[in-house]
């Protein structure tokens, strides 16, 4: 069944009069279509003056409206609650006493299950990924700085794909310690590990990689870090398996470094899936209820963060199979 | 007086116990700090786990708290509504019965007027969105694709600025009638015109710049239309002067679009104030109630829309003096 009609049986099996979808990644989705400034409903598609040539072209069949009329239709609405507040009240306030019911997690779901044509596009943005970060790290030298090697990544990511999927992460030594640290003017000694998490964008599809570049020089504490996030890594990969939920896969990695005596220094979740959105569902956390199936692409990406001391984070994207998952970051 | 003390005087002004700013970028006007994961108050810095060691290191006289913790304080509460429905939703949950007030208006124009320090960011971004325009319509040859040409833009971006403020719109031909078409794979014979819409980022500013560039070839409707958005933007570019509203200014350049007969075909506002993001207040519309003031910085982009035909925009930024403006994309 296709997400449209999926989308359909949402509303009924909700009993929903109509449903609301303004998010540009589910609107692409569940249409094809990529604009910023639109609402997709039950019955057409709202978006505003700038765009309407553009949706008549692409999608004839499709009913367009100017998004400045857009009305609920009836008195169940479904909805996804990361609208803006502002809209929110628009649309309550439009509406008159509808009840608006949130069925956001089931849009989400829609897409979490990605089609032949969606993990062709991925697999090939991650591979250019992984290709990039070969060549950039063969570039970077001593002295360069955290700025300098981000630019590096950056020009090449222009160059072969779409650009960034968001902003290209370079950590050297303690800065890897702060998980989204911002490049600075931070300058390689040549001796210290170097963190890198980035993401290329290609053909409207993101992509997503964390390599740590480590000099023979890197201390002892540093290597037992980095064996066990490895370790904590290849283990969670391993156990990808379609049934298990996200929650299971997460304490795999997460036990592993409780054991290794790391446990509060690994503060975020395992992982989060990957597609026309950088962050996606499922969420891979101790909490995730997703149950896993094949089609699904998510990171793996356990880490250990040491304030003002070091960072290690390990991450792969892997596409859930029949009976595993293939790592798309190799 | 610095703008964190004229948070705390709009706090005064209603009445407010706390007052929560979530937008990364009305953070970072307030506090200098950038980060994406974050709520500034009336007394701490609420943020994540991945975030709290750079807050710390950026600006240890703040309070940094735990975001998850966040609960406002008080019995009024000061917020923006542009934050999700589902953030509201939890905050009214975990305010148990406090009042919401919207101060999102005056949160966004505690901005409005960029400090001596963000006119020079945003002077020097213009400066060189205009040079990469230059640089870059030199090498655009027929034959070339909107993507290939947009490639070009990108590529300068990225090595002599911090990349795309927002994703570069190349039109060649009546695809410039699609006010925010997307760079595809139209081939240009040399003789249509194409229309750039741009802004590199810089420092973390922002800049905004169209150009059309017009072969010798092209039709004398093309011309005519040309020469009336020109005439529009110069006319708007002159009577800039603090003291008018941004709706006067607006009418301006309305008024000559529709005298010349082309006012239907004019379907978005004169122009958006430009900063940290790339758009922001004020916003220069036939309903801007904003009085223009020196120090302030907005496009002026009037433009007419021939659905299948032509598209001709005319944009530049202009910063207000305490005469009239200086246009920065010269």
């Amino acid at each position: 069944m296709n997400r449209i009609d999926r989308l359909a049986e949402i509303a009924a099996r909700h009993r929903l009069d109509d449903v609301l979808v303004f998010n540009e990644a589910d609107i692409r989705a569940l249409t094809g279509i990529e604009c910023d400034s639109a609402c997709l409903t039950l019955k057409a598609f709202y978006t505003d003056f700038r765009y309407a040539a553009m949706v008549h072209r692409l999608a004839p069949w499709l009913k367009v409206r100017d998004i400045r009329r857009l009305k609920p239709r009836g008195r169940r609405v479904g909805y996804c609650p990361s609208l803006s507040h502002a809209r929110f009240l628009k649309l309550q306030n439009a509406a008159k006493g509808a009840e608006f019911v949130d069925v956001e997690n089931e849009i989400k779901a829609l897409r979490m299950v990605k089609t032949p044509e969606e993990r062709e596009g991925i697999r090939a943005a991650e591979k250019l990924n992984v290709e990039i970060w070969n060549e950039a790290k063969e570039i970077f030298r001593a002295g360069m700085t955290e700025r300098e090697m981000a630019r590096i990544i950056k020009r090449l990511m222009v160059e072969r794909g779409d650009g960034e999927a968001f902003e290209t992460i370079v950590c050297i030594g303690a800065n890897a310690a702060e998980c989204h640290h911002r490049p600075d003017d931070t300058v390689w000694n040549g001796r210290e590990p170097v963190l890198v998490d980035m993401g290329v964008k290609l053909g409207g599809y993101c992509s997503d990689l964390t390599r740590n570049l480590v000099p023979k020089s890197v201390r002892g504490l540093y290597r037992r870090v980095y064996a066990l996030v490895e370790e904590a890594n290849r283990a969670a990969v391993a156990a990808v398996k379609p049934g298990m939920t996200a929650a299971k896969l997460d304490k795999v990695a997460r036990d592993i470094i409780k054991n290794g005596g790391f446990g509060k220094c690994f503060g975020h979740s395992l992982g989060h899936g990957v597609g026309y959105e950088i962050h996606e569902a499922p969420t891979v956390s101790a909490k995730g209820r997703t149950v896993i199936e094949p089609g699904m692409i998510f990171t793996i990406e356990p880490g250990v963060y040491l304030e003002g001391n070091l960072g290690v984070r390990i991450e792969d994207m892997v596409l859930v199979t029949e009976n595993g998952c293939e790592v798309l970051s190799r």
